[in-house]
């Protein structure tokens, strides 16, 4: 079974998102618009109730978390995703790094905190896309309070196993 | 903003009922199977935290409840759904109560337990997939331990907003 973890962001920037992702993201019908703290993974050996033990004692030391949003950008030329960027932070990057420590993932680029608006665009389609959002103005600022730890269906959806609250007795 | 109460009952019980979902159910994209609890319902006047702090105090009272899968049903013609029926139980029945004192929703049917897996089918369409599904054996007998609260985007589709386990402390 594969695993994910991530922050949902609030309705308003989950609505924002699904604008664009509509018609560019073909992702877009198998998980709500979200921020990916650890991307997926399997995790050999371990039931789902022991990952959810190990991210809930993780979820446990953390404060909820500032979540800034500037501006678009795209990881072009490594891949054509656009996405809003969501400003790094010492807390989300250190979640990041505490979910790695136990659960190692396949895809390990560095972390980029960011919410994908389009994937899989042909070349000139991204290209386009990006320089329409690039010079427009994005401004959310809001905290997250939570993670959620998700599993994957054969159809390629995702599924909410459990959700952790920071901080929480 | 509209919030429901569901249970995702396991993975393999999900898979089986996307494959017929994926042809049969046009709300397949906006919400991975699950069994309805509470259904669509506004709360005014109450922010999503009441809400969550209510359903916790709800499920702290319950313990893991049994799901049992013995065929397929309709509730033609009142519509032209199709589902797996889950069988009633004293437990799902008094948890549906217990959240239905607490919220009110739009459309009061009575609480039939139930996993859709065709709707807004033509008449024709409805006939014919159910006489092909009426006849086939399922049986898929598991333990839930635990509801989510959920609400919906513009677009329609679902977000997780929190897990309650039952009886967790």
């Amino acid at each position: 079974m594969r695993f994910g973890v991530v922050i949902f962001p609030s309705k308003e920037i989950q609505d924002f998102a699904n604008s664009y992702r509509k018609r560019y993201d073909s992702n877009y019908a198998l998980i709500p618009p979200h921020l990916t703290i650890r991307s997926s993974f399997e995790a050999t050996g371990l039931g789902i109730q022991d990952i959810a033990k190990k991210i809930d004692n993780i979820a446990k030391d953390f404060q909820p978390v500032s979540l800034r949003i500037s501006k678009f950008s795209s990881f072009a030329p490594v891949n054509n995703v656009i996405y809003l960027k969501v400003e790094p932070s010492e807390e989300l990057e250190k979640l990041h790094n505490d979910l790695k420590l136990n659960f190692t993932s396949e895809q390990e680029y560095s972390f980029v905190p960011h919410i994908t608006i389009a994937q899989n665009l042909s070349d000139d389609e991204h290209s386009d896309v990006y320089e329409s959002l690039r010079m427009n103005k994005v401004s959310f600022e809001e905290t997250a309070d939570r993670i959620h730890l998700l599993y994957q269906l054969e159809n390629g959806s995702w599924t909410v196993y459990e959700t952790f609250r920071f901080g929480k007795e």
